[in-house]
């Protein structure tokens, strides 16, 4: 991408005010182009921030000369709302890491560069639980998590990453500093700006610290992996666990298609003596009486509900299991060069009807669609698998894609439960909001943000990512 | 209030459309012009609605008119925010009253004039627990407890009305119907208005059906009292407790001045030996096990750090415990014939310091103060006690109040935590807001209500509530 004369003289601007915090080498340049997308435009200069001050800086002059502001953590989104489209200016918060717990209210304050997995084990050195885990916790940044509103396995019981965020810190596009909400558990003073901004994929603001509610750590877990003839019998299995009133923490699902994927790579068997059956992982967390009181239940609803089931006898043993869940996902490339992961969600009444709907799919696709997640939230990963040199199959995975989100809609779900819109999904928004809900959107957007500077060309644009190449490079982050 | 002659036009073009869901009589106009605020403002008509596309007809009607149009249900607020401030219409949704659990999904499918009790009922005869619990959950609605994230005594643990809405219908203030979210525990997909209608106080949209997440009922439940030596010991005492990591259900506090005015009421003494002391009621609740394992902690915990403890034996000693909480708000009228109830919320790291504002505030103001509230999140009720025809009195009140929402949000807390702004908090707003925030605000709402029909001239015009006559009736929720 051309860097504008307009943009070329801002960015001497902001070079004059932030002096080396502005990195203009191809280098920098290059490396704040894309996220997990791996979609990549190139943007004219990388802000890395010192201060708070520095964001308005920033939101000032871009706003003065029309420059697109993207802002990256991680930068590991897989829809590419990460990625700066539009070229502009990138601000790379991942330095702004700090995560302090306060271990009496149970809160963590943390900057936007926090990694995931760096507040997990803050609070839990204290005591405390930070239940939102995205696949990605690693080297996703809590402000991307907030950005994109953040799973994870423990949706189910816990809730997300919106249902943590008690206070945020920041500044709208126009470059003032406001802070939404307070470091306690009650606010209802003023419009609810705060969950307005969790979600909206850095278009309506930029957060510079958030105060997270912790919960008290689960002292005990109990493991259990159960096996089903089918996938409509393991969904019918678990609306029955449901209907016993236990909310597992985790309730993982591997469809056959993701079990043989994950035998086929490791030459192992899931479940000894049910090769290639579509399996549960079930994860009970809490007191240790708690958690014996439901396991009691558990394993009387397994005897009555499942092909077979086994309790893991230790922690070893429930790694052990759980690392076919980690496993199948990048096993998966056995069946194609190219995935596409969609993380739809399906409400609990539907399940079965959509395991008949796959099946359909599969069928009329002709692809691979292996398929696990998150059954407590009904947050499934549907991976539909193709060729990238095979026109035919690219031409029906897009087809597949578009029916997937079609169908999922009509189901009653949502088109993305943890990833969000970017430029990927923003194909399918349509199928998921009316022309009214999308306008009062864009209304919103342009009240906040009205020279549109902000991660602009996201989410409400059509963007036709299968006539975009993208990079051919591995992240760390990228399933094995 | 004289109803403009463009207005009784459009109301003419109401009732030819609406029929007899249309009410211009007086009796209909009264009821309709106050909430729980006692200021009445007389509305040209109120409509009943039958159906949801009714509310798309008044809205379109008041657009094209200029008509205002507020939405209310059971008419609890204590903030005027459902008194139709500038006349217009009153949209009276309370018969709309329809509650659907799903029992295997832990949902409420609900109608926007459900009594929260009637919800509370509905889910635990299914076994499930709807948490949130303003106390006046007999009269108050569902569609005012999202639209003023009403909370209650289960925040600190469980979260507040905004943590249980999982998708919201309804209608933009324009007349156009919209969906926000989905029944699903996950959703990610374009820009969050379902939680910026949460809290909005009727100004940005209108619900006409709620999807409610419900948790599994508690089986086990048990209840301690406490009594301190003094406030500070009290704050400095629960701090100590969540230090433990125990989340109790519910984490009641009487300060000294609310005590002695329940004592005075029933001539009995709340705590047998320690008459006039502050107290704490603490409820855990969950599995069975789970209660005695924390249990255990509570009782080690009181040990040290109380005056003196004693559990309830059974259910009826527990409510014998929880009915002195109830009696102390009306008690107060012994000290005064008026009551400012301010809901403000403290965080954790503040209680001590709040506590010796407190008593600051008393000695400068010279009006007593008896509070009492919500510990586990620091939403406490303070209520400042004058006499109505005392001008002296008045003007020490007026004056109290603005120092304690200075005091507060100086505190790091809010000026609301679950009554809202509506008119009688809109002079402190720009005390938690600044400038930018505020604007930011704004142009959201006249970005989806360019007309400014919806619930017109509350949160955000400073209303002078001193200035305003209350009615002098007693509602069937004034506390006894």
């Amino acid at each position: 991408m051309k860097v504008s004369k307009k943009i070329a003289t801002a960015t001497i601007q902001l070079r004059r005010q932030l002096g080396a915090r502005v990195a203009t080498s191809e280098d920098a340049r290059f490396a704040a182009s894309f996220d997990g997308s791996k979609l990549s435009f190139l943007p004219a200069a990388v802000v890395f921030p010192k201060k708070e001050a520095d964001i308005g800086v920033v939101l000032a002059l871009a706003n003065k000369h029309g420059v697109p502001v993207t802002v990256r953590g991680g930068g590991t989104s897989l829809t590419g709302s990460g990625s700066p489209l539009r070229g502009g200016w990138v601000v790379d918060v991942s330095k702004w890491d700090k995560v302090t717990i306060d271990a009496e209210a149970g809160m963590a304050t943390v900057q936007p560069g926090a990694k995931v997995a760096a507040i997990h084990a803050a609070a839990e050195a204290a005591g405390w639980f930070y239940p939102p885990d995205p696949a990605s916790k690693q080297y996703s940044t809590i402000g991307g998590n907030i950005a994109c509103n953040a799973g994870g396995m423990h949706g189910g019981r816990y809730g997300v990453t919106r249902d943590f965020v008690l206070a945020l810190r920041g500044f709208l596009p126009t470059g003032e500093a406001v802070k939404w909400g307070a470091p306690t558990k009650k606010f209802s003073a003023g419009f609810n700006l705060r969950d307005l901004w969790i979600g909206s994929e850095g278009m309506l603001g930029v957060i510079t610290e958030a105060t997270l509610k912790l919960i008290p750590l689960p002292a005990a877990r109990w493991t259990l992996l159960a096996s089903f003839a089918d996938e409509i019998d393991a969904f019918r299995a678990v609306k029955v666990l449901f209907g016993l009133r236990v909310q597992p923490a985790i309730c993982e699902f591997l469809d056959r298609y993701s079990v043989q994927c994950a035998e086929a790579k490791t030459g192992k068997t899931v479940f000894e003596g049910q090769a290639g059956k579509p399996v549960m992982l079930i994860e009970l967390a809490g007191t240790p009486s708690e958690v014996a009181d439901q396991k009691a239940v558990v394993v009387a609803w397994a005897q009555a509900n499942t092909a077979a089931f086994r309790e893991a006898r230790d922690r070893a043993e429930a790694d052990e299991l759980w690392s076919v869940r980690r496993k199948c996902s990048g096993a998966m490339f056995a069946l194609g060069d190219a995935k596409l992961n969609e993380d739809i969600v399906v409400p609990l009444r539907s399940y079965e009807k959509f395991a008949v709907f796959l099946d359909k799919l599969r069928k009329k696709s002709r692809l691979p669609i292996p398929t696990f997640g998150h059954l407590g939230d009904g947050n499934l990963h549907v991976n539909i698998m193709y060729h990238r040199e095979n026109h035919a199959e690219y031409l029906r995975a897009e087809k597949a894609v578009e029916e997937l989100m079609k169908g999922v809609v009509a189901l009653g779900g949502a088109i993305s439960g943890e990833h969000g819109i970017g430029l990927a999904k923003s194909p399918f928004l349509r199928m998921q909001h009316s022309a009214a809900e999308i306008k009062a959107m864009k209304a919103v957007k342009d009240a906040l943000d009205p020279k549109g500077i902000l991660n602009p060309g996201k989410m409400f644009e059509v963007f036709k990512v299968w006539e975009h190449p993208r990079l051919k490079i591995e992240l760390p982050w990228d399933h094995k």
